[in-house]
């Protein structure tokens, strides 16, 4: 089979096309032919060694895959050949907290992703997707769907008629925008242009703010919450968002943060009210599923920003790293 | 003002409407004009004495009432003439779990309840309502509309894509209903006439089933949801129903409980799998309040089965007491 | 290996103990040499074909042991050969709530169990033991200890300070009202027998009733609790002491249900106030480490109530289906 | 009667001690004889006008305090003369999360506080107080003790054997220290000084490190804690505190926040794993009667630092300025 292999760290170029064996499943394992994948940041920061977790030099990359299995081990009962599946960001998590163990295996980093015409894996490692999606769709959902599904359904949990505050158009935010208005809250989202102002209608925002316009934009939230502050932030933006949404916040709002945590400092009177800073890490496979049945029921479809085909992966990473896209950006089938 | 009175238990004659007073507001109290009430069924048991908390001989009957504040005391900072407001139904109640001495006072109970002309109480026995609601619409929340809401928003939440069963074409079943779609869930209702069916549909039910064609529905609740059966109830059936829908939950599943306990036996058997039996009353004025934000998010309208005029009150409880209505049963303004 | 088979169904002859060959680990596996085991009602309840899961012909019976880790395949990562050990009572359940397939493979039941020298399974059905617990105290946790913490952390929590209802001596019983005192709360025992009052208040009870001189022991429950009532009950006893413990609740209480389904009817009405009813299944492994944790740091030690050697098992199962015993009753080691 | 009066903001000679009338009763108020009370930061902050909500010129200072009914409205139900009671921090925040309105009423702030001879409220600002406390033990539990409460009953529960780090020898940390030990948490505390140590081990904590020797206590914390990091932070102390106590953390842990928010700026990187951050504001009247239970089943009993006479009220100030206290500051009887 064709597979990309991240030979070297640091650049682009580091990742190289070529053969492999086509994988054999050994006795719980599957093997799925991979028919769409999509990139994350991760993927950028794996590439560029800037990821918590160190990529195996070799390994394929990329987390974010779905495709249609194809073998099955003798031990296989959860799965057979023809479903159609995506891979689990964490393959060890499946449900409850994350352990720490379970967090330092990952596909595309510790063991070959989805840039291969073929995966194998135990298959606890895999989720069915929903019917109605195409595998490129299915291919959006393992990290970024499966980040904001989670960022939706912490402790403090999304009541109908609830804000949600959603920074940007990338794909977690997209995601976060269209998840929370199937639990029924008032959606207001930021962002930079405005030509994706209609976009993020189209995607279910009640209101949209237009943040360059708009530099107190914090103001003008709380002001259409009639002064409380919205009830929940997905903040995928930056130190400087975060500032703002916290200021945008009401009281015992939750901020759910998937910042990189790269550098920034936050001005501690930042923290206002009652509001819960709370980190995650994207969710467990029974997030996933959980996920799965409101996307499947509503008939959700992702939103795809932009294609390339395999052969062009590196320009799939390149475009990417540029961030002008909206929503997920996908490599398709092998064939 | 025109008011009647619960001058007699156990037969419909001893509602007996008079002239009484019209109230001053006390420091800390509002004057509300009653501009609509709607029935519950502990109207019924408290007027034949079958209710827990003894009626007060002589007091005005009916919980639940909307109007418009007229007059205020000089402690009154919530509230002010104008505002549109419903009676709560545990007028002490506010947040978090209810205590005993919370639960022992009520309008139309304890105290001079909804059907006058005017009810005076503390400001903090009102909440204000929905602008886009009629004030029939308003008085049909306080008791059914937030039985509804506190049954979906118990610890096992509902999440987008869960599957919620409801029993009944009554006023909590309608509201259960046309909540659980806003919370993204699955509806499946059941219903004993074909009549019923369409409506239930209209109100967003998904799947609706005739259990008198059916007798065996909890097995097609089950199969409806491949295999593994629903994941909430909101039971306000009988012991009958309640052994059934038992028999139609998935596993880990919460039936939320809105029976009148005043007879029957459970067959332990019949508690399956991981099934939690979860008892409620109502709600607390928080919860009222976020019910709110949800109706007025999503311009929901509650189901008015009909409406009595003020002067046939007792006509109301006699048609409410057959028990043939949908949705609620509702008594206009005085005027 | 001497290993004892689950040859017959219904009777103790059917408990035959013969030679197996030691097993090997395959990659993912280990091999335990069993230390000791404790018997459970479910035990019972397998080989009288009661069970709502069957029994697999021959399978080695009792689903808890203890012992040490001897062998591990080469997968193996979080166990190491001399590694102290017990079984999982669900070896598929890692954490979260349990799905229906997790609770299809048990020890005991569809796999071999603890009844033999030597058991061979995945290392992620085994958990590491307390250090200051002997192999016989290990062997008694997987089953009763697990049930007994599950049912103390529900989504009702427990604080210090709330009262605990516990039900008799058995095994699931001690280890409540062991755990109870952990968590802060003040407990109450109920009991048969004057000789066994003492071994509650031994075990942590604060007070204790002998419910066969107070049959109206709800009540007394009542006055104990200021007339509020308890806002916990770990239910272990029958449908006859439900409709008592349900009458000694306080309003919210939350009653977790142990109780083998097999008869008996529940009176509606003996639902009262806002009880919540929740049965549960053991726990999952996370809850086994969680429950470790606190055993660890409290030193808390098991009751015992006797010990068998390996060459009687069939009498210990004897001893424990007359229901004498207090605590748990071991099967020491083979040696 | 006696009474303290904030005559002028910004220096302790504004606190002034003049003659007042004795308050009577309305309709649902409660006189309460004060009979000792307990300093706060907070009184510090409105003294100096930093606290976020302003404090009425010539408000009687001071939130905490106990005493004893002494007369009753003709409403008042709950508490009758003769009953030990503490004033709530929050008058109208009975249970729940607060809200806005509820966060600005506050006793020596907008309302007259505790530093006179008698304070006139509505009952439903009292709690009772457990009758093995002296009225300076009591005194010392509105703020602190509920703040500490609070901050281990979020939405991550204590678990017995779970771990709690405590910063410093404060009020509110050493009730926390207290408190955690009930809830059978692992108790790690960190001091500044030699002669604090002993203090933290005989209020419970399981180990303490003095910082000052310890600049990298962080890492200490962590290998005392197998590497894993603490569960749960009570943080009291500061920015730089709050560094190092992030980073003692385990994944999933909860630090709640009582930080006073006047400046510092968190480094962004800190927030490692999946650290939730919590704020939160002393608690409910609910709160404070769920601890007073547990404080009287335990036979808990305060820190008391020094015990100023009445009349020396501002050299309590002073000296609690100093902050070289332990433990609380309180002010006994005016008699």
């Amino acid at each position: 089979m064709r597979a990309y292999r991240l030979e070297e760290f640091g650049t682009l170029d580091g990742i190289v096309l070529g053969e492999a064996p086509t994988p054999e499943p050994g006795g719980d394992e599957i093997v799925v032919k991979i028919r769409a994948r999509s990139l994350n940041y991760r993927d950028l920061l794996i590439l560029h060694r800037l990821y918590p977790l160190a990529g195996v030099k070799g390994v394929v990359p990329v987390s974010d895959g779905a495709g249609e299995v194809v073998a099955v081990g003798e031990r296989v009962s959860r799965l057979a050949p023809g479903d159609r599946v995506a891979g689990v960001y964490f393959p060890r998590w499946r449900s409850g907290p994350i352990e720490p163990d379970q967090g330092r295996d990952q596909f595309g980093c510790t063991r070959n992703g989805m840039l291969a015409e073929y995966v194998v894996a135990e298959e606890q490692a895999f989720v069915k997707v929903p019917d109605h999606l195409s595998f490129e769709e299915a291919a959006t959902l393992p990290c970024a769907a499966v980040t904001a599904w989670s960022a939706l359904t912490g402790p403090r949990r999304v009541l109908p008629g609830e804000s949600v505050l959603t920074i940007g158009t990338g794909g977690v935010a997209l995601f976060a925008l269209q998840f929370a208005k199937l639990f029924g809250a008032r959606t207001i989202a930021i962002t930079s242009s405005a030509e994706k102002v209609q976009l993020l209608k189209w995607q279910g925002a009640d209101e949209v703010i237009d943040y360059r316009k708009n530099p107190g934009w914090d103001k003008l939230v709380r002001d259409m919450t009639g002064g409380a502050g919205v009830d929940h932030v997905v903040e995928t933006g930056s130190v400087e968002t975060l500032h703002k949404s916290l200021a945008a916040c009401a009281w015992n709002a939750e901020v759910a943060s998937i910042l990189a945590l790269t550098g920034g400092a936050l001005d501690i009177p930042a923290l206002r009210g009652l509001v819960t800073l709370r980190r995650l890490f994207v969710g467990s496979r029974a997030d996933f599923e959980a996920m799965n049945r409101a996307i499947a029921h509503h008939k959700l479809r992702p939103v795809i920003g932009r294609v390339f085909p395999f052969r062009e992966a590196r320009a799939a990473y390149e475009y990417f790293a540029a961030r002008r896209h909206v929503g997920k950006v996908t490599i398709a089938d092998a064939a």
